[in-house]
């Protein structure tokens, strides 16, 4: 085993975009269509998410950590799964993966374990990242003014986070203006939206405030770029159309997540910006056997101190698990081809899969 | 040689969208330019499409069959060919192929074989697909009611086919609406069209009545998608811009064919829709060499029960027999990798080989 | 080693698009922001060049003609590149990259050798391509009526030039109209522009003015397109957005230069047009040791008689030998893996190498 390999299977990651674990048992078909992120509604009865790479992945790499042969079947696997339950799932795959740090997404989080039981059944440490789009829904249902009320929680989550997220690409997409509103249109936006209810924010003054106010904060930004689920339009979320955004987005590191199917696109604006970061969180896991290529991707125009790991894994702990062993083993088949074919020498390669795994995501969330 | 490079060899398939072999001899300067897709210019005098992946492939592929050597000259192909003559060229191809079943869409049929033709050449079964902007030009011609013609030889003709196809990528594209529209709109519509001649369909409204009247038929709908002549606009035919339409078309099986260089989105909205399926028809063949990679693009969001096999050939029959070959040789070097990697196991591979092969297409065209 | 190889080393190229070499020395600063091609900032204080892919190529590639080991530490290569300065640099360099002709875009020349300079430092040939919006400046700054001017200057120094060159890229992109204007309206646009100062063209109709004086000139017209810095928005230069002007644009040979991420759809133009062309140039340095790939993804759909060889190099010498060894050692390995699957011949692969090497250039510009 080289010096590489063998780095890559034991280095500690800071997984920077994540959610928690399931606390409660389900039915399998809970199960398959936790394995589906794209669709909305239940798989159909002629499908299986098992016949995927996500489904194949899981039973290649999750199913030894159950005492099941590789590529257990789908019906032995859900047996064995079935008979241990979420906490002792979340037991076997949270250490297994070899996070130190978590940045938990707690936006949306139903049913799902907080950042101090993460870290209690991790043996890491758990940090937050602040929803935007969740503060602006409070605002609407505090008192007085919507600014202010704003600028208050930000301000007083943010203390205790590492950084804010933004789901724009859920609530219209990066098209079109994206520059900062007037106070007088944030008023009147606020005021129309409150009389409507404040219920899911989809008023584009608002939406652009909250991002201003998360630049201001000055911790990491997070965006929800691309693959994610049919309610978003795939192709307004090119993260291009951030540019007139990233142009005047400051110093404040901005991290594009997921990126597939605009991986390239967001490598070109971490080349372009000295404060803009990708990574391919939530992708890697549904590619599976797939994601060594699109790992080799993540490494073309983006400057290597601008690439971060994250799995974004929701629910079932086996994604906690597996976004981490796919990573490392796609790291190890990337970096080790370049080596091998004398591009790269082993030292560099190693340095490289260091800043990735923790180096880049502990200097821009400051985790000491 | 491995189980899986057996079976790959040997599988059965269904091209479930094909066109036919043509029936009589022709210049080489047709044959060329037969091998160019997006060209809809002759071939300048400096090139020739013997210099390109097609051209390359079949030099390797089907030169043996006409017992040349691998890679023989072009010259010495033509020659060959020549000598040979359509019928015994296809009598030659069709065969090989391997294909039980051949899914016609006969929309496009000038000088190549009929459907029973097909049938006795290859001793497979053939089927059909129909052209829904055929139907509204044979609608436009029809005495009375255009809604009503309509819908009348849609259902005649769709008796005795398996599906329906759209060309809508040719006709505007996906971008803009692709809602229902009114029985007053399409009246209208219908009104201006029949005033203006009723050829050659590109009145909006009526081709967004003709997809929705092709979805009621309830058998699968069959999209055009990327790669073609320039006469389409390529960029309008990514088939993200389908999503709104998706959304609702219900439980009808769509497949949308070619997609590149568009698979990776066609392959998100197969996961994200129970009803989407996707093919790379076509742009195997183009991509010669360099298919293999294609298709392992193929095998990425894409559930594996919602992948298909065709070739789209149309003409010479070397591309009825070479899409099979392209295909039989790169699932078998993609999945090879994805089992030699320990990533899968050879029985998925094989049981995944089969389901493209022929299972999925049998399931939704009711091929028994 | 292979014929294929063998050729692929010493094989002598034509980089029909190409800069000249810095003429004095710099910081190490100033060498840094000169290998980030998208960021229009200083690098940030926590970032290097020398931590990307083209950092690294250089260190493996460029480091042994300074008499270093490969991959030498960043201090080391500069500390050695210092001592020897741009004059020697480039004499190690030039005639290192086995360039025989230098087709140089001298529209943007600051601090950089000029044509004869690099002919005389490389023992090649340099020809010259005119930048067209250089020569609109040129003719806004004139006496008398500004299309008489403007031909008048594009006739007489596109008579000892082998091309011109686009960047609309860069001022407003390939979207919206691009037919040609009326006589009337470029006087007008022209008498709006002289007024405002006549100073770095934006002006749509005398950008679309231009592009159709450049295609009467006859020779070929060179654009711009993907990757380039930030001022330019990067999806706004998606060659798709050509589709329309390049069925209006004749005979000319049109080349696209860069591509990335965008080679696909460049590709698919190359074969839909007999008179489009592609290159790789500026994307290769760029990619290192992911050029491999990208190299065989210019090898799809573009017929092997349009596709060129470019380094787009500019200021350091390592970039106008980095091109050509990344070019020769990516073709290798691409090329050499079609022969040793036996999709092609390793006649046939040597033949392509040409082709893309000098072959085709030679043809278009009229090299002799």
């Amino acid at each position: 085993m080289s010096l590489l390999t063998e780095l890559l299977a034991t280095v500690p990651l800071v997984d920077h975009h994540v959610h928690g674990c399931w606390v409660d048992g389900g039915s399998r078909a809970r199960f398959e269509n936790s394995l589906n992120e794209a669709n909305t509604e239940p798989l159909a009865a002629f499908d299986s998410a098992f016949d995927t790479q996500l489904g194949f992945a899981i039973r290649r790499h999750c199913a030894p950590l159950l005492g099941l042969p590789e590529h257990a079947e789908p019906q032995q696997y859900w047996s064995r799964r079935s008979e241990l339950g979420e906490q002792e799932l979340t037991a076997v795959f949270l250490p297994a993966a070899g996070v130190s740090d978590w940045v938990l997404d707690t936006g949306f989080a139903a049913g799902v374990s907080a950042p101090e039981q993460m870290a209690a059944l991790s043996g890491g440490r758990a940090h937050e990242v602040v929803r935007l789009e969740q503060v602006a829904e409070e605002a609407a249902a505090a008192e007085g003014d919507y600014a202010a009320a704003f600028t208050e929680i930000v301000e007083r989550r943010g203390a205790d986070a590492v950084g804010t997220k933004s789901i724009l690409a859920y609530r219209g997409g990066f098209e079109g203006d994206l520059t900062e509103p007037s106070a007088a249109e944030v008023r009147e936006a606020a005021q129309r939206w409150r009389d409507a209810g404040g219920t899911r924010l989809t008023d584009r003054t608002l939406l652009r405030f909250g991002l201003y106010q998360g630049l201001r904060l000055g911790k990491p930004l997070q965006f929800h770029v691309g693959f994610g689920d049919r309610d978003c339009d795939l192709h307004r979320t090119n993260p291009l159309h951030l540019l007139e955004f990233l142009r005047h987005s400051g110093d404040t590191p901005v991290t594009l997540l997921h990126c597939y199917p605009f991986e390239r696109e967001a490598g070109y604006l971490a080349q372009a910006f000295n404060n803009v970061y990708l990574d391919g969180g939530l992708s890697i896991n549904y590619l599976g056997a797939r994601s060594v290529s699109f790992l080799a991707r993540l490494l073309e125009m983006a400057p290597f101190r601008k690439i971060l790991y994250s799995s974004d894994a929701y629910g079932p702990a086996e994604l906690h698990y597996l976004g981490a062993r796919l990573w490392r083993d796609g790291m190890a088949r990337v970096l080790g081809e370049f080596v091998d074919s004398g591009q790269w020498c082993e030292a560099d390669a190693i340095r490289v899969a260091e800043l990735i795994a923790f180096g880049n995501a502990r200097r821009i969330y400051n985790l000491g």
